[in-house]
Parts: structure tokens; C-alpha cells; sequence
């Protein structure tokens, strides 16, 4: 194995400028999110700060995408503050070595995920379910920084109880904070929705105007900041500000691991470890086929491990590839991971000699800025198309979102794993089953629902449009009885296995046992078009030595073996 | 809805003797059975004998089954034990109540499952996981009765600690005891080896042999009964025996239900539900079978959800169908479930007036019936099948069996439902998607790595041989990919759906994305036999719109487009 990473031993020169701008861009943006994104956690700002450097540098080495943007985001934050509050006071020294054992717990688990090559478990949560999920923590994130925005203490489990505890703590308004937090939420969104264009229409190239209009959060944090310092707000009118930020880079050391605490984290880290990876992989893939580029989820699991538990060995808390960063470091022209790196040396800059100017950061800006983030995750383009195309699907989305909102994240995730498995299962046990008759005139078979071909009497002719395996082998059973039953004549079934590449020990059993029962009442069960592995497997087995001389290589021999038999049946009737 | 049965409504008098027949038959195998299973679940003996009437009559009026004998079962009880015995003393009062709440939530559960018909859960276990869970059951089982054996005390959580333990406990073995459960370990064994066949030599009936052979048990019970009672060994070897049994039917209520042991109880009473719907399904079906009955799935969870809360209502625990007394009452000749209804009031009437004759029963003969009993379940002819057909599925066999012997049971099926589904995770992961080309003369089109084809240069022809959904869709895209990288100068991809039935919202999105990122490589995007539904959806789509003209019939139509665009390219080529 190569120690260093492919893009790294392949580096030329002329990616660098690419990666120095979008390391440099990409820091701007990151700085706000990440004190924000700790706030969000119920973590101490440094926290997020330190969540910003090694967990980049470690998924450079181990990850495939070449400009995911690895960090704090809002929603593993969320999920983060979620499965800690139950167990901790909030910001308590407890619950800070927690959220470090929660990121080591979710980075074990994304590791050994890894070497286990379980990159594909990416494909078992729906579309829909995600953006359900994503919707709904969104609005969850939303109401809970709305306290921030007045300047009261309003927290609450859901999103119902946090709104009750807003609308009883509203007298109490702090109208200082309102005026700053309010007006950042506002120059935020027009930024978000005008400054682009007007940039663009001052003469920048729309790709420019875009990227420096991702910056107005900086500058929201900038203004107030120097706002709130000059004017002493906070001994003054009681803004609430982030204070004294520790300076100086992390220490490094492994997290107290608490075997009370690791048997109360393991499902939120496991969930965070899924949710995480999913959402990442998905911005990863879109990401790198807009260049041609592959993404590896195994390599992604291996990467996403690796930052969380850099992340836990140096104070941070649960990380992984964020969706706006990434399309910013994109955008800036990022080539390699090499632009993250620089960031995190940058963060580490900013650690080491400038936590003091965050002193007077107001949390009302820091609230806002999240509030304008998250808003714009609730998407419902896909809850309106799918409406349109698959109102079950719609419905997952609306169960994930409202369990989400109504009951918190873990339940709301619990509740959309749920509904991708059954979907999973029971689309696995309907295989779809097609009786099939005779094109007329040709060799040719089809479903005789769909076209109109000729049966021939005394033949049940089913074609398995799928392997065969647990799940489903139950319900050819059940299938060829059912045409049986429809069937009181029939003399044969003949299982047309023209799309079976695969028959497991389950369905090897079920398909034994037909053929038994098959036997018992007279009815000779026929093979066509078995595929030469799966013959080879079958033929040693008792059902391929009781099956020998019913095995038919194509679908017009066995119709014509048994249509042989019928005639000979009826000419030795017609005779006796 | 109909209040009675289907069975009772076209009740014939003719159908009368069979069941009576079989119904007595059966209460002979189930007295000793009730009273060992109520001992391995560690429960008093009244328990199982409670456990045997009610549950009964409710599956009898609700499942589908003719010939399942519902009652206490050896799987079960040990499962039973498992969930209970951190959480009470076994025995105790505490112990006795949380064994009727466990009942009652696993039938509620099954009610539930069954309301919602998911009946096609049973197919989610595949049958080495289920194999392996039984067979390592059975060694927990058999281990953990030798302690009873030996007339020491020396139970233990799993099979290595009990045996641990007993090895300890053996200088203080009871010889007497020993003498009575190892004389009956013997003599059961015998019976079910020999005796079947020397019955039938001596002239009778080689049916009516095997099920006299099947009372061993009862006669076992008996003798060892009378033995200990006339010599008084309880008293005079410290023969421990079951003692006391109070007479009277059981009580009729509700159980208390605690909501904190109801939080520690649900996970065990969703295992016990599931193991015990797949095992009596599965048995219910392969006699239904012979007879050619048919099993409805949703059915039974109804039958066995109300059997378990009749259970829970009269004083008993967890029950299912078992599968020794099926077959015995199914060969008895029992034709409806009235066999179970007076096997039921056979053993009302003995709790009624007759519970003293177990006084002096040891409960060595209990534990030699038990330990004879699930030796026969112990599966190794599955493993040697799997073994010899598909090395998978062995190793599944054998980490569930592991699991349960090694971890108990809990451990066990959680380790076989996570096998079971990430299996089922996988294979729908991994559609079967083929490279086609044409068969030289036709219009037919098979895979190019089976068949002598004809490929048409620039195009990427594939067939999806599976609806594509959320578990698969990623892969189909992976897939164009990766033939596009073997084929640069790739000017169309084709899709082949003639096995699509179904295309969900998240299929829907990776097509979508897929034929953007094709047209910005100037990469065009057809479709071939789409099915009518499909394209009905497809159509109204924004996918839909912008393939519109690239959608043809049939392949073959596809392929000539194609060419002649091909064609045309080259000859622009050659003209310039």
C-alpha cells in the first residue's frame, strides 16, 4: 500500500493556484460556520474551530472526492447536540468529552465500515427519505435559533416545544439582539437572493459574483462584531457575545472512553456515521461528475472514519463533507484536496494568533447565519416532484420530515430507515412473475396479460424475471399454486428462468419442495434456459437429479414437449 | 366479517373422529412438553399447562393452519428466559408477571403486524440464518438442562459459562438423580431410534408405530413418576422433583404492564414475535402442502398475536406453533383445528382435577425429555447442503449458530437478521446489467460476454435486468460510467428496459442526472422497450421531455438509429 495519496504524488504545479484560491475562499466561509455550527452543537466556539483543521487534513489523505469540503456541518451538529443533551448539562466539561467520544464512536464505526467494504449500505436510505430527513432537521435547526435572534433562553427537545418556550419567553426580548440578529437574517438573504445578480450586473463574471456573495456572512460577522466591540453592546444592552475563545492550536489526546457512555452513544454515533456518509457521498458524486471524476464510497468511508476520529483526538466533535462548502471550493477552482489542506493551515493561523477578535461576536449573528444556511436545505422540489410521479414515495418523505420535526432527529432518521428497509423488502419479496404463452407463428414467448399469444392446455408457463433467493422464493411457491389453482387441468409447470443469474440454499429448498409436492399430485415440474452457472450448482443437488430430462434449453422446446405429451394424452384417450 | 371460522361454519361429522383421535393424542405429548417448557423458561409448572388451553382456542379461531399445534415451544421458553433473567429472580412473583407482560406485547405485536398485513416479513430471515439459529438454540438448551441432569445447581447465561459452572458442580451430583435422568435420556433416545421400528416389526402399522414411539415421553413421566413417589426418593435422596401443582384453572386478567419493563421487554418480545411467526409459518406451510391447503401468512400473525394475549390473559407465556406436536397431530389425522380445540379442554380438565399426579415427577425426566427433544433439532444436514451449494450462506448458518451458543440467544437472531438483511441490502445493490450486441442476421440481442454478438460501434448498449429503485439505481450509474471509460469513443448509451418495471423517485433522479452529465460530454441518452406504465410516468417528466426522440420501441430499432447517424458521421468525415 502507497502511503501518500494518488493526488498527491501526481501533483503538478499548475493546480496549485486553483487550490490556494479555493483553500483561501473556502476559510472566509468557514470561519463563521464553524463557530456557528458549535453553537448549534451546544459545544464551546474554539470546538468548531478545531473540527476545522486535522478532520480536513486526515480525509486529504484517505478520501476520493478531490474537492469535498470536510467539517462542522448543521445537521451532524444537530444530531450531535441531540444524542448529548439527555446525558449531559449543555457546554458542561462532561458533555464537551462526550461529543470527542461520540466523533470517536462515529469514526470507528465509518473505519470499520470501510474495510469492510460496506460502501454500497449507501444505497439502502431513498432519495426521498434523505430529503425528508434533511428538510425536517432543517426546520428543527431554524426554530431552535430563533431564541438566539431575540436574545432569550428558549430551548426545547422538538420543534413544538421549543416554539411554546419561544412564544412565553417573547416579553423578555432583548431588542438589541433583535436589531442585530434580525437585520444580519435579512442582509443575509438579500445577499443570498440579489447580491449575486447585482454584482454580476456591475460587471463581474456571474461564476465570481456567486462566490463573493457566499461571503456575506463574514461580512455580517465582521460588521457586528466591530459593531458590538466599539459600542460596548454587550455591557450595555445584554448582547449575548461568544467571549474569550481559548487561543492556541488543540491539544492532542485520546477522549475518555467511558464504557457506561460508549453503550448510550453507539446508535446516534451510528446514525450520524450513516446520515453522514450518505449526504456526503451523494455532494462527493455530484460533484465529480460535473469533471469526469469517480468517487469511491468504500474510499469515502475510509476518509469520512478517518476526519472523525482526527476530529476526536483533537477537541473536535462529529464531522463530515458539508454541502455549500464543497460546492464554494468547487466553484473557486479547487484541483486536489490540497485546497482543504491550506484551509486547515489557515484555521490553524486563526487558532494560534486571532481568537481574540471573535470576543465580541454576537450569538444573535452566528444564529443568523445558520437560520439562513438551513433554510435553504428545505427542499421542496423533490417533495413536489415526487408528489407528481410517486405519491408513496411523497409520503416517506412527508413520515421522515414530520418525525423529524415532531419527534427529533433520531427518531425522524429511525423512522426513515424504517420505511427504506420495508420498501426494501417488500419490493424483494414481489418479484415480478409473468405467466407466458406463444407468440403465435413464432418461438417467441410473452406475458399473456400484455399480448395476446397462445397457452398450450395442460402447461402453467411462469417467467421468473428475477433471482431467486429468500426473499422472494416464498412467493413463487405461492405464485404457482395460486395458477394451479386457476388451473385444475394443468399436467406441468414449467419455470422459465431466463432472467435468474442466482438461487440460493432458501430458494433451492423452496424450489426442492415444489418439485415434491408438484410430484405428489401428478404435475411434472419443467426447467428452460437455465443459465450455465446456475445449472452447475443445481445439477449436483437432489432437485437437479430429479429434475434430469426436464431441464429444457429454450422455451419453444419444452412448449413442444409438452404439447408431444398432450397429444399423445388425448390420442390414448380418444382411442381407450 | 364472520364471526366464526371458516372451518367451523363447513364443520362435517366425518371430519369428527380424526380429530378426536389426534386431539388426544396430542394432549399425551403435550402434558410432559408444558411442564419442561414452563421449567426451561424457568416458570412454575401450572404455567405451561395455562399456556396450552387458551392460546389454543384463539389460534383456532383465527389462524389458517388445519393441523399447527400452538402451545409453549422449546425456542421460545429459552428465549423467554433470556429476556427475563436480568431483569428477576427466576421464579419470582416479579418474574411470573414479566413473563405474562412478555406474552402479552409479543401478540400485540403480532396483532399489529398482522392488521397491517406484513405478512411478508417472514420471508426476511433466510432459511441457514433461521437453520442456525435453531440449531445453536438447541445446544444452549441442551447444555443448559444438564445441570437438572445431574441434580446440581449450575445455570449460566451462555453455553461456555454453564458448562463452566456445571463442571464445577460436579462433585456434589446427585446419583440418584443422575440415575433417573440418565436412565431416561436413554431411554428416550432409544425409543426414538428403535422403538418405531420394532413396533412396526411386531406388526402394527409403520404410522400408527412412529406416533406410539412419540409417547415415549408420557411413559417416561409415568413410570419415573410412580418410581420416585413409591420409594419417596425426593425425600430420602434429594431427588428434586416438581412438587406442589396447583389445582384450578387459570385466572383470567389483565397483567400489570410497567412502562419501564415494557421499554426492556419490547426488543425481546420483537425477536420472540418474529422467530415465532417465521418457524410456525414455515412448519404450517410444509403440512399444508401435503394436503394441499393453503397457509395465508397474514393469517397467522392474526392466530398467533391472539394466542399469545390469550396466553398473557390466562396466566401463561410467550407461545407458537411447535413442530414436533404439529407433525404428530397432523399424522394423528387431525383435519381442523377442533383437534386443538379438545387437545385444549383435555388439558382444562386435567389442571381441573389432576395436577396432583405430578407431585412426585423429577424434574431430571423433564429435562431428559427437553434435552431429547431439541437434539432432533439440532440441523446438520442444512449446513451440509449450504456447505456443499453456496459457501455463504454456510458461513451465515454458522455465525448465527455461533452467536447464539457463544452470546445467547438475543445476540444470536440479532446477528441473523443483520446477516439476513445485509444480504438482502446487497443483492439489491447489485442488479444484473448486461452488455448486449446483436446476434448476427436477427433482431435479437443477448449479453456480448455469453454470446457471439455484433456490437454497433459508438453506441454502449446495456439491459437493466430489474426495476431500478433507491437500492440500485446508484449502481446503473456507475455502470454507464464505467463502460463509457472501456468505450471513449461512445457517442449514445442505450438502456435496454425490457425487465423495468418500476422506476422510483430516487431511479428517477440518478436517470435524470445521468442524461445531464451525458449531454454536457455531448453523450446522448436512448431508452428501448420502456413499458407502457413506466413511460406513462416517465413521460411527464422533465427526463421525460428532454428524451423525447430518443425513445424507441424495440432494440433493434435503437441499434439501426444508430448506425445510420454513425454512418452519416463517417461519411461527413470521409467528404472533409
Amino acid at each position: 500500500m502507497k502511503i501518500l495519496p494518488e493526488w498527491l504524488r501526481g501533483y503538478r504545479r499548475s493546480l496549485l493556484a486553483g487550490d490556494m484560491v479555493a483553500g483561501a475562499i473556502v476559510t472566509v466561509m468557514l470561519i463563521p460556520q464553524s463557530l456557528a455550527y458549535a453553537l448549534l452543537a451546544g459545544l464551546p466556539p474554539q470546538m468548531g474551530l478545531y473540527a476545522s483543521i486535522l478532520p480536513i487534513v486526515a480525509y486529504a489523505l484517505l478520501g476520493s472526492s478531490m474537492t469535498l469540503a470536510v467539517g462542522p456541518v448543521a445537521v451532524a451538529s444537530l444530531m450531535t447536540a441531540s444524542a448529548l443533551q439527555p446525558l449531559a448539562a449543555t457546554g458542561s466539561p462532561e458533555y464537551v468529552a462526550l461529543a470527542m467520544l461520540l466523533a470517536l464512536l462515529s469514526g470507528g464505526m465509518l473505519l470499520v465500515f470501510g474495510a469492510l467494504r460496506l460502501g454500497f449500505l449507501a444505497h439502502f436510505l431513498s432519495h426521498p427519505v434523505i430529503s425528508g430527513f434533511i428538510s425536517g432537521s432543517a426546520i428543527l435547526i431554524a426554530v431552535g435559533q430563533l431564541g438566539h435572534l431575540l436574545g432569550v433562553k428558549a430551548g426545547g427537545a422538538h420543534a413544538l416545544d421549543s416554539l411554546v418556550n419561544l412564544a412565553q419567553a417573547l416579553p423578555s426580548t432583548n431588542l438589541t439582539t433583535l436589531a442585530l440578529g434580525g437585520g444580519s437574517v435579512l442582509f443575509l438573504w438579500a445577499a443570498r437572493r440579489f447580491l449575486a445578480l447585482w454584482l454580476a450586473r456591475a460587471g463581474l463574471g456571474s461564476k465570481a459574483a456567486d462566490m463573493l456573495a457566499k461571503l456575506a456572512p463574514m461580512l455580517a460577522v465582521v460588521v457586528s462584531t466591530a459593531l458590538v466591540g466599539w459600542m460596548r453592546l454587550d455591557a450595555s444592552s445584554g448582547v449575548s457575545v461568544v467571549g474569550a475563545v481559548p487561543q492556541g492550536l488543540p491539544a492532542i489526546g485520546m477522549p475518555s472512553v467511558d464504557v457506561g457512555a460508549v453503550s448510550q452513544l453507539w446508535l446516534p454515533a451510528l446514525l450520524i456515521s450513516l446520515v453522514g456518509f450518505v449526504e456526503s457521498v451523494s455532494v462527493a458524486q455530484s460533484l465529480a461528475l460535473r469533471r469526469q471524476q469517480r468517487i469511491k464510497p468504500d474510499h469515502e468511508l475510509l476518509g469520512l472514519g478517518a476526519a472523525n476520529v482526527a476530529s476526536a483526538l483533537s477537541g473536535g466533535f462529529p464531522v463530515t463533507g458539508g454541502f455549500a462548502r464543497s460546492v464554494v471550493n468547487f466553484a473557486a477552482g479547487a484541483n486536489t484536496p490540497l485546497a482543504g489542506v491550506l484551509s486547515a493551515a489557515l484555521m490553524a493561523v486563526v487558532l494560534a494568533g486571532f481568537t481574540g477578535l471573535f470576543h465580541y461576536l454576537p450569538h444573535a449573528v452566528l444564529a443568523a447565519t445558520i437560520i439562513v444556511a438551513v433554510v435553504s436545505l428545505i427542499d421542496l422540489q423533490t417533495l413536489r416532484e415526487a408528489w407528481r410521479y410517486d405519491k408513496a414515495d411523497a409520503l416517506a418523505l412527508l413520515a421522515t420530515a414530520g418525525g423529524v420535526v415532531g419527534f427529533g432527529v433520531e427518531a425522524g432518521i429511525l423512522v426513515g430507515v424504517a420505511l427504506s428497509l420495508g420498501t426494501l423488502v417488500w419490493r424483494s419479496s414481489h418479484p415480478h412473475i409473468a405467466l407466458i404463452g406463444r407468440v403465435p407463428g413464432t418461438q417467441h414467448f410473452r406475458n399473456v396479460t400484455r399480448h395476446a399469444v397462445q397457452t398450450q392446455p395442460g402447461l402453467v408457463a411462469l417467467r421468473i424475471d428475477e433471482s431467486l433467493f429468500f426473499a422472494n422464493a416464498g412467493v413463487l411457491h405461492d405464485t404457482v399454486e395460486a395458477q394451479l389453482a386457476q388451473q385444475p387441468d394443468a399436467r406441468h409447470v414449467l419455470l422459465v428462468f431466463s432472467a435468474v443469474n442466482q438461487v440460493d440454499v432458501t430458494a433451492l429448498g423452496v424450489l426442492t419442495e415444489l418439485e415434491r409436492s408438484l410430484g405428489q399430485r401428478g404435475i411434472g415440474l419443467l426447467l428452460a434456459e437455465v443459465k450455465g452457472p446456475v445449472w452447475d450448482r443445481l445439477r449436483t443437488t437432489e432437485l437437479g437429479q430429479s429434475l434430469a430430462g426436464h431441464v429444457f434449453l429454450s422455451t419453444h422446446e419444452a412448449f413442444e414437449w409438452a404439447g408431444s405429451l398432450q397429444v399423445a394424452r388425448v390420442a390414448v384417450g380418444a382411442s381407450s
